[in-house]
């Protein structure tokens, strides 16, 4: 006996459900599962993904029996219904979908009326008494089937179509006539026999066996393939096809088309919520040509039919445990449910009907942990944004990259200094740079937002601004700076320093003038959510903080320790970067330990405030990392000025920056080669962070100083660098007359440091895995200058997704995971987390979890999303 | 019953033999092995590496029946002198040396003169006549004994001896008396008792105990440890100790000692080539306090000695199949064979050696070709060198890298351009330069030699000069050059251009003044040898060469094809660099095709000639792989002339040079990134190509182009050029109505193209490690930068080699090896090759091999070399 390669749906006799995704495709099993559940669909059938299979392999040849199922499967539909293919009197049309087990583009998607032909379009004019209708639905359908299963052109129909407006004088579709249409119809039949060499067929059963054909075909179409390839997606058998009745809610006043929510998807509010046309048809509703009514209108309209509807929406969203959002036709007074899925939300509703739907008990908080929150939606709720969302895309200036979310509105300066001083004036500041250093991080700190015309989403800018939680639109190349003129210009709009700008850090986008912010929404749905995320979650959720401020916002939202405490951006508060610079101009190692010392009390004590923000929470401090030329300045004024301040002549100040610099810094002198090459330096933060870890445990806080090497490439590097620190805390144990507990370990951000794992974690406490500088050797992007091409590689699907923002699984993702399966092979005690941006992006947080990392580390105001993330990442293989 | 932990040797009782490595270390198999063959070897025993082993896991126990074994083997020692350890009437002494399977300097070394006390002091006194060679005997031996065995500082003996030296008035040790002796004696036995808190040691018995126990507990030494760990040592069981009779050179006049090769180390002649000295120890030969005699006056002074030396070396040339240098004493007449090893030797005799000794039959010549010649040998032979290599020492300025071998002479010039003026004089230069670029190769083709004071052995200088095989010394940081005054200093020394130097690239010396140079050495014998080697070596040799002529000579010494012709050179070369110019500067895509079609001749030309110069043969041609800005002047002057030849605006050219201005040019916009930003530059590198191969074929000339696509991390980026070539390969074909054959392949340089080895093999024909590029973003290093942590790190074993000198296995190797195994799983006919420096580095080449390579690329100097080093690493396995 041959297989079941048709499933029919609707008129009670289905034979799929929700679970038979992997044969029936998406949308067959969603259709089967309305179906079954007693919702009124259009009658229809699925041809299975496994006769795509067979066709794709076999030489475009249908199994055995799938034509005789086919036939079956159309007189079900026609018997549902008392209609026929092909005859005029009683005529069924039907569109043909194509629908795979996963979304995808890359493949032919629909064809509508089908079943049209010469006859059929008398037929149908004559049952209707609307010879336009007939005639409109016979031109789109010639289009669709040209274009869609033989390949031509749409815009040739659509050329056609435009002449023939022009010849009548008209602007839209809608004021064709009839007659009009039936020439077009005239017309477009010629369009396609002159593009296939064959005439358009009259046959409505070959209509259909070439429109399955052609979803078959489309399978092994180049686009999809590339498509598969690209994003990854394997065995999966074929596409179904899905043969539908077609309904129209567009045949008089007793028929009409909506969509609808189960609740408002703006607030959460639970009501049926959406909206509806009469006489029209689903694409009316969104080309917006005639403005619809709210669905509660319909009780009034429709009575009956609107009963129905609250029923069916209501059992729909008890069925799917979401908040549903429904297509719906009404034709000649019968209600037909068209297409039900998730509806989209805003965070606040999201929030609030995950809570709202657990205590009304429609699911449960598992559930609505893993279904009903986005972690995205989170960041609408942690930031401000404007009121107006909609209202100011006129006066978008230009739009750069979304590199720190949430608005802010200010007026215009352009160096950090000025960003300060108009603060201290009591004025909200944009500050707007080319890019920014870490000498301008008061000024950074003083304005409301940041915008940048150079640099990337992990620039200096969007790092410390992500941190921070203030917004930030980086690398806008449209923004053409003039510092001495204190102006920029985008295009020919010129804005001068002072004038008033908004910034969108979410969108990226860059308005002129005032907009009024909406203030975040942190509500009460929002911690009795997270808690339930946080029952759930497996892993641990970390911030990257590095003051106790930082630290103290990042326990607020959440975070369970600092994962990442840059020691470096300390160097550059107040005085203190007068004793980096001694040090750094020291000629000797004596004058380098003296300068050294001087930083030592200030660093003890930035120390001691992240223990105390952070009571009984383990904190991980990475050791100096970034090259020394970056704490010398670069310009002329700035070096005399150092030279001044010094007591040094300038040329001294200039060959030291001479000495330093580097052809390629990312790859240069930096990390633990200092502290390999001064262990001076490696001592003195060691005795910082162990002083400050004795003093404070004194005063009865519980501290777990967690010491960091950062970027070593070989175990040997570790080795020498932990020597050095425990040889340091020995000799502050001795001083202090106490001991506190403390780990040694390293960022494994050099892929050979993740390719020798097992050697490193032999001798480390924890691996940190630094996914930013990962990425950038794994994949030799510098991210500073990757701007160039890579924003043409994910345009161009070079690049599913920029590397820096969604971890590469592939390769980089390899190297994490090679190094934690080799690391713990060691080292079974192994800690193992992940402190890069990665951290805190959800597809990332996921492979960290898959990977059995211990934490992930993000910015403070990530870590809401990496809690659910984690929590998710959990559920989904549960 | 026991183990057998014991193996004697001499005196016609041997046991072991040379295949017994593993259990008697390579001393003791050695020392059985001459003893085993006849020679007269001074008696003694080897204790197995088996019984450190169980010394070592079991708390320092000797295992059952080890003692009675040392017993036994000191009485067949005892009984084949007719001596007794410890009799002061007939004493036997012995010496004590450690001695594993592999040899490691990181463990205790050796004890000579063991079984002295007073008595038998004065036994030895009384025997020889000889009080003051007793005393001076027992002496050394405390302070041995004491420094190796008890871990007392050597220094302090040392600080006695030169004390007492002091009070005499004398120089040298010899001027010390028998009383001076036995005073130091008492001397030396205060200090040991100091330091270790023990009398020495007066029993003889315990003495060798302590000896053996000191043996095995080094091979557990911090430093043995150590060391094992950084050279990756492993699976060895212990350390093996040797106790063998003393015999002594020193006894009168008819005692002696000497060092002799089997033939002349220095010109390969068959003769036995060496000196002794009457009435000597070995280290008076090597101290050159007196001068000893040439070994051919032996035969009249000790004839019968002589002919047994002449007979007995004859013996182990023969035995050994390698030129031996033998260590011999003759006591009171009676010669001893001490030790033979395999005789170090120039590259001229190790090849007349390896050819001679194939012809008289004494090897064949796969034994000649693996053991008789090593590839450094080669580098001697192919490049020129000084006269008197002895005589320049006290002339030496400075010394810097050793970055492409070869001596040259010629007047100090500072600028390229000078260089060529110069030249163009008829004048002999050495270019000086801070660094080089690629606007310098003009001058540095001009020049005889290279010298700079900054960059590395990859620097632009070096890898530019070992491609042309022009000495270089790199990296030279005590030569502080004035550019504006025309000079550099060393030290107090001013040299000015036109000066003469000479530079050693071979040593990295810098020679004040003219040396006398004695050309490069290429003989019959090294063809003869250099077949051989082809005959066994079973992968590819190819040559990294970018123009014609580079081709000729890499084809001249034996490249079978081109592995890497790097095409961006070619666009420095004349007026070339005006069209790149005009390409870089072009605002949109007309105008860059329009500039390119004018580089297209050029390129075409290029390719062509190197076509002709390797017919047959392939040629894999990389395309541009340099980031643009590389093409465009830096300096002030140079970019006003550029603007001034190109009629543009000064202003457009700084623009230009600051907008393609980079962070990390090395991670940037170059390589295949290039291309598929700018594809017309891959379409018209494609085009130049294919119509140069179909252009010399149709000459008759076979013609095999590769063309690779660089710096590629994903499959996409090298499907997207992929694709760009055949379509203009299809053009071309169709344009000319004729077909080549050719490849397209990819750089593997990336660490995310090794991760991902497997799904670019399924698309591309070859891959070629570039390990270069590969070893700086597995470390995480920028070759220009690491000149500041790179030799720290070496000198202290952080690492073992310079990575970019010799191929890091454990890293790098593993990214080779895992895209190696990954891609042919994909595609079994994928072709791999390597074409970073390390494809002429022996053990790399080795590496290489192992992985299975199809062949290694390196410049055409270095060709010998990887061409033997393939055939070694061949038969190492066999």
């Amino acid at each position: 006996m041959a297989n079941q390669y048709v499933f029919r749906f609707g008129n009670g006799r289905t034979e799929g459900s929700r679970e038979m995704k992997v044969l029936l495709g998406g949308k067959g099993a969603n259709l089967a599962e309305m179906s079954a559940i007693g919702l009124p669909v259009p009658p229809g059938f699925t041809v299975t993904t496994e006769a795509c299979r067979y066709y794709s392999k076999h030489g475009h040849q249908w199994p055995t029996g799938l034509a005789e199922q086919v036939a079956d499967g159309l007189a079900h539909v026609e018997e549902a219904l008392g209609r026929k293919l092909g005859d005029p009197a009683k005529p069924l049309l039907v569109s043909v979908r194509s629908g795979a087990a996963q979304s995808m583009p890359g493949m032919m998607d629909t064809v509508l009326n089908l079943g049209l032909n010469d006859e059929v379009v008398a037929g149908i004019a004559a049952e209707t008494g609307n010879t336009r209708f007939a005639f409109d639905a016979f031109r789109r359908f010639i289009d669709m089937f040209g274009n869609v299963v033989m390949g031509v052109s749409h815009d040739l129909f659509e050329h056609a179509l435009e002449h023939m407006k022009q010849r009548k004088g008209v602007r839209d579709d809608i004021d064709l006539d009839a007659d009009d249409l039936m020439a077009l119809v005239a017309e477009y039949k010629a369009i396609y026999e002159d593009h296939t060499a064959h005439a358009f067929p009259t046959d409505p059963q070959q209509q259909l066996r070439h429109a399955i054909n052609a979803v078959f075909g489309s399978w092994d179409s180049t686009r999809a393939i590339k498509y598969r390839k690209i994003n990854r997606i394997t065995g999966l058998l074929g596409t179904a096809v899905n043969v539908q009745a077609m309904v129209y809610g567009n045949m008089g006043d007793t028929s009409g088309t909506g969509v609808c929510f189960t609740r408002n998807p703006s607030t959460g509010k639970r009501e049926l919520y959406g909206e509806y046309l009469v006489n029209a048809q689903g694409e009316d509703v969104v080309a917006g040509i005639r403005t619809p009514k709210p669905i509660s209108e319909m009780a009034n309209e429709f009575p009956a039919q609107h009963a129905e509807l609250v029923a069916q929406t209501t059992q729909l969203e008890e069925h799917y445990q979401n908040m549903q959002d429904i297509e719906f036709t009404i034709q000649k007074g019968k209600l037909y449910i068209l297409q039900t899925r998730n509806g989209k939300r805003t965070g606040r509703a999201a929030l609030k009907t995950a809570v709202d739907m657990v205590q009304e008990e429609l699911t449960d908080k598992v559930k609505a942990v893993r279904d009903l929150v986005e972690p995205g939606h989170l960041d609408q709720l942690l930031h401000p944004g404007f009121k107006d969302e909609a209202g100011y895309k006129d006066q978008v200036l230009a739009t750069g990259l979304p590199a720190s979310p949430g608005a802010a509105v200010g007026q215009v300066v352009f160096t950090a200094d000025e960003a300060e001083a108009w603060r201290d004036a009591g004025k909200q500041v944009i500050l707007v740079r080319m890019e920014t250093s870490p000498e301008d991080v008061g000024g950074m700190d003083a304005a409301e937002g940041i915008l940048t015309s150079r640099g990337g989403m992990t620039s200096h800018a969007a790092v410390v601004a992500r941190g921070w939680g203030k917004p930030c639109v980086a690398g806008c190349g449209a923004v053409v700076i003039d510092y001495k003129a204190k102006l920029f210009t985008v295009g020919g709009t010129t804005v001068c320093e002072g004038d008033w700008i908004s910034i969108n850090g979410s969108s990226g986008e860059v308005i002129l003038g005032r907009q009024e912010l909406a203030p975040a929404q942190m509500s009460d749905d929002f911690s009795t959510f997270m808690q339930w995320a946080d029952e759930i979650r497996p892993i641990g959720v970390r911030a990257n903080a590095d003051t106790p401020q930082d630290a103290a916002k990042a326990l607020s939202f959440g975070a369970e320790g600092i994962g990442l405490c840059r020691t470096e951006h300390m160097f550059f508060e107040g005085d203190r970067i007068l004793a980096v610079r001694e040090m750094i101009l020291a000629a000797s190692e004596k004058a380098r330990t003296a300068a050294l010392a001087k930083l030592l009390p200030y660093q003890r004590e930035d120390f001691a405030g992240i223990f105390r923000a952070m009571p009984g929470l383990p904190i991980t401090i990475r050791l100096l990392d970034p090259p020394l030329h970056e704490f010398l300045p670069h310009d002329t004024e700035g070096q005399e000025e150092m030279a001044r301040v010094m007591g040094v002549p300038v040329s001294t100040v200039q060959a030291k920056v001479a000495e330093l610099e580097e052809f390629n810094p990312m790859l240069g002198h930096r990390g633990c080669r200092l502290g390999v090459t001064y262990p001076e330096i490696t001592a003195m933060q060691a005795q910082a962070i162990l002083e400050a870890a004795v003093e404070v445990q004194a005063e009865g806080i519980k501290v777990l100083p967690e010491i960091m090497v950062p970027l070593i490439g070989t175990v040997e590097e570790y080795v020498d660098q932990r020597d050095h620190i425990r040889a340091m805390a020995e000799r502050v144990f001795a001083d202090k007359g106490n001991r506190v507990d403390y780990l040694i370990g390293t960022m494994i951000e050099v892929p050979r440091a993740a390719l020798t794992a097992q050697d490193v974690a032999a001798e480390a406490e924890f691996f940190s895995f630094g996914t930013n500088d990962l990425t950038q050797m794994c994949f030799g992007y510098s991210r500073d200058d990757a701007g160039k091409f890579l924003p043409i590689y994910v345009e161009r699907k070079i690049l599913a997704d920029d590397p820096f923002q969604v971890l590469d699984r592939q390769g980089v993702g390899q190297l994490v995971r090679l190094g934690t399966e080799n690391g713990r092979k060691a080292n079974p005690q192994l800690k193992v987390g992940i402190c890069g941006e990665h951290g805190g992006e959800p597809s990332s947080v996921a492979f960290c979890y898959q990977v059995g990392m211990d934490y992930v580390s993000c910015s403070p105001f990530r870590v809401p999303i990496a809690r659910l993330a984690a929590a998710q990442a959990h559920l989904a293989v549960q």
